[in-house]
């Protein structure tokens, strides 16, 4: 494989610094440089946690940096508002973008798909890099056009905030699409304790677990006569994440286009 | 072993015809006789679907059998109306009563207990016959010593009205007679859809999930930092019940004493 | 829906009791007439157990069956020598055949696709009609080409005398046409009980489990760095065959070519 | 509760440095001193990872240790043969330990039992500190009663070189002593691939799954007529072990005599 010259935006961040991992680690990819908003000028092997890796500069300015230093593909793991600049700026110097966010508009992913188009360059917009849950959201749509009885048990440690996950939400709207309405459980079903049949959405069930211990996990549940279909994902730890963004940034070398939603890229 | 005989009171119900399988195919346990609503005087080969089995006279009135037929354990899988009247009958003449039933007040019970005293004889009333059950309840309630945070999720067929099932609910008030009341979850948790946490009890959350395929299913997930615990009973057919017959039976020749609950019974 | 005109051949196996029990009960199917080896002439009405099934003749004949009843679909549910012999018929008579079989050769298929394509006739065959089982296997095939780490647990009633079970070996088989060959595990692992890591089959592990109680069990487990994908199907009765059944009568009177295996035509 | 003052031996390693965590972070426990075989005459604080814990002194001296500070329990974290020096030591000095570790002899245990009961002191070893794991084994054997045939599946992280894990081994071994042996499955069982039933133990069947992404998880299923049930524990990393350590450190307390295993004080 050839290699791929890469640039790093938010390396010292969670999910960055994962990414600089998996881009040093990676034979066939280079870290070019990588863009932070401190340390400018520095190298990224005089920071702390990154001394092992050599040769990196880091940059404050994205068009400084795409100006100096030859790159393929642009990781960017900030926020919604500096991605977006980012990415078209990327664009603009042809360097493909692969941007990990789920604070992007509409509009916001209308304009790069016509800037992809009329430069015939790939970016992909992932909301989410867990290869695992998103084949896991994928088999489900599939699944639900045979099996219409659909339940989603999603369990996350007991500090979780919101019930139920984004995750779950994610794949209820993404059966919903497939499949037509429907109305589960026995007409006459009767709960005696309150919320017992869980959150419904579209007729499908949610349940969210929360118990400390737990991480995040989620199982998709089909029945139908005489049998049921499981699908679970668990995740442990961001680690789970690097898979996705190794897959994107191959992808994204190999197709001159807009792509949003990791689901698009996996067949 | 010494043989134990046994009369059945309600052969032809689904659970009884499971009890004349069980007591037929059981080197020690030997079917004395029946009671039924009809039928009276004849013969249980006579029945259909009890061609293959001989020598076991059909009774309606309760009395009758036990002056005529030598008995040890009278077996009742019928009403709880016509269950007391049993019990109580079969022990005036020195028969133990293994009785499955839900329905027997608390009056029932002390009746029941204050004969079993008089008389010193043993009587077993178990609402739940399925022992994976019952273990699952019982090892729920000694790991909620140690596990403070508790979710319960039972899975049924989509056929069922009620939400949480019986079992859910037994099983929450067996640990809740043990564990300190607790609101578990992050106190500022949020339902984003309504539900989605599942039911309360005493603090743990119970989920019920109906899909078809299904049959009667139920885990207990214990949560504390870094590890989860979860008991999980699954229910496949009727058959499982006759297991715990069997031990209520053998058991129920032993002691000489009073027993509610097949929980109090497995040691 | 226009109505679908049936013979169904082989009404009293088990299956086939099934698949007419599924055609009378779906509103668009029409049981024309059944296929036995016995009681040609007999209405299905005589047989025991398909008292209520009024107007359905029954020939033993397959030529003479299809000279006189008008039909659209044949579901062949016997052997693979009878089943061969009445697709082939069933195509020169202009009927779409839908055969449930394991043991047709290659010789069979090719001869079938031919006749299939000379005719411009639909025609599938299909090992396994449990949907769930089926969307098992393809979405393990997807996931392999992103999780190179696989094991499979599959789980059945201890009466089972091979392990691993003809589901597992398939699923297998399908993931391995995808997947290059990969030895996993450690490089020194080691097992201090022989047999432990399970079978190995291209470098996939295989593990059975056989207990009373269970039914027909199976989990595909995928891992990569911090997470883990599974795709569970459990069956527990022959019902859950007939939607594959259903879905293969639908899909054999829209497409007019040779389809072996249920998976290509879910999509 | 009156407040423990508690020496930790081995302050710096990983199971070690999870004590000093959950004693500082416990209201009811103070750290009066920690054990180190560097750092003699330091103060904790002075150690990198633990700049935040005030006024704990470090020794490398055992009987200097317990002559300075004052002291109700020892938990040590070491090696079995300095575990066994500083247990005799500790119990010279009225101190209960708390010891981790899985090498003591059958020897050791003796000779440690006779100076509790010499002393009427409390003192426990456990191997296991995860009472999840625990709970699960001890379940296992009071269900094996009731359940004859049993089979484990363990799963751990694919850099694991045994196989199986030592908890499956415990956990068989703790079943066998109380399941008479039974030979389970159908007595003509046939591997088509070797190895697919996994290992045996007296006639028990354990799998042993390995993956990347997993970490540490068993599962113990129990099969009967129509049911089966399942223990399932699952360990997500070493703060796993603490609230052992906390419950055996209460319980050292309050009981002057010798234990060996956390399953013999959970009850």
């Amino acid at each position: 494989m050839n290699e791929i010259k890469i640039i790093i935006a938010g390396p010292r961040g969670r999910m960055g610094s994962e990414a600089v991992q998996l881009v040093t680690a990676t034979a066939h990819f280079k870290l070019a440089a990588v863009l932070d908003h401190k340390n400018d000028g520095m190298m990224l092997s005089d920071v702390a946690g990154f001394q092992s890796i050599s040769n990196v500069p880091i940059y404050t300015d994205i068009e400084k940096c795409l100006q100096e230093v030859e790159a393929d593909v642009l990781i960017d793991l900030t926020t919604p508002e500096v991605g977006m600049y980012h990415a078209k700026t990327a664009l603009e110097y042809n360097v493909r973008p692969v941007v990990g966010t789920t604070g992007f508009t509409k509009e916001n992913l209308a304009e790069l798909e016509d800037i992809c188009r009329e430069k015939e360059l790939g970016c992909i917009i992932a909301p989410n890099f867990a290869i695992g849950a998103v084949l896991m959201m994928k088999f489900s749509q599939l699944a639900a056009k045979y099996f219409h009885d659909i339940e989603i048990i999603e369990m996350h440690h007991d500090q979780k905030l919101d019930a139920p996950s984004g995750t779950a939400v994610k794949t209820a709207e993404m059966i919903s699409a497939v499949r037509e309405t429907k109305k589960q459980g026995h007409a006459n079903e009767k709960e005696t304790l309150k919320g017992a049949r869980g959150a419904e959405y579209d007729g499908m069930h949610i349940h969210s677990v929360r118990l400390p211990g737990l991480i995040a996990h989620q199982q998709v549940l089909f029945g139908s006569d005489g049998q049921t279909l499981t699908i679970r994902h668990d995740s442990y730890n961001r680690a789970s994440f690097m898979s996705g963004v190794k897959v994107a940034v191959e992808t994204v070398m190999k197709h001159n286009n807009f792509v949003y939603g990791l689901e698009n890229i996996l067949d």
